[in-house]
């Protein structure tokens, strides 16, 4: 991120631990350069660079896209659930390519409230709850490249 | 492979350069360690290994997965289709999870012969075909870990 843009939106000292556990945490991860620009309650903006992840006829590789696309799971479930009450597992994801990517894609991510609490509540009472973020992965301009529906589940720590 | 695999199904000249391309080509790919196995005319074995790959929690990371559920579409454009007269587009991919990988996965994919030459056909005639592949990512003992759905077409070069 550039000082401009770490300005515009600081990250809280515990969302910076969960940037660094996102970017850091998982070596595939690290090596594709993930980003997570943005992290609070209900929010993740994340980022895979062109840099290192372009395929053999210069556009992005689709696994860097699915990696983009899949980690707002795990970084809505640091930014929104008890860490210490809760885990997050990948059911399914399904992801659609609309147009190649030349460059940086971006990713937004948001549970609402209600639905960060209604996850919350299910999986307290009943030891799980599912939820699905559907998202569109665009370039710099706000062009929607792939978009994709991943399937997540909370779970209770036994 | 170890000697006993390569022994068993050695890979002729043409399947090697494919190998190297598919293995090396994209680095992000290189990265995660992709290997095929076995390639030829409408066959595709490929394994993701476990090392590297972990995620924070010791299973493989769900990325990883995908990248091997991907890449047998390009493997049997490879082994399967005329790369002078042809190029590969992904146009969707579906992955469901069953069980967590805690070790290798692999992945076989086949294209019978008269898919093949439904695909050259429609491909040489309109300029394009689609083609879907269904697979079972698996470990050692053959349970199946995850399986997915990939949406590829054929098109012909300009």
């Amino acid at each position: 991120m550039d000082a401009q843009a770490a300005a515009a939106s600081p990250l809280s000292p515990a969302m910076q631990g969960a940037k660094r556990l996102l970017e850091q945490g998982i070596a595939f991860v690290k090596n594709a350069g993930f980003e997570v620009e943005q992290l609070e309650r209900g929010l993740a903006r994340c980022r895979m660079p062109f840099k290192g992840n372009a395929n053999h006829i210069g556009t992005m590789y689709a696994g860097a896209l699915f990696t983009l696309a899949e980690m707002p799971g795990g970084a809505l479930f640091l930014s929104s659930f008890d860490a210490a009450k809760f885990f997050p597992v990948v059911k399914a994801v399904n992801l659609k390519f609309i147009k190649p990517a030349k460059g940086d894609v971006w990713v937004t991510a948001r549970l609402s409230e209600e639905e960060i609490v209604r996850i919350e509540r299910e999986a307290t009472a009943q030891g799980k709850s599912n939820f699905t973020l559907t998202l569109e992965l665009t370039d710099a301009a706000g062009t929607v490249l792939a978009s994709s529906e991943g399937h997540y589940q909370l779970r209770r720590v036994a």
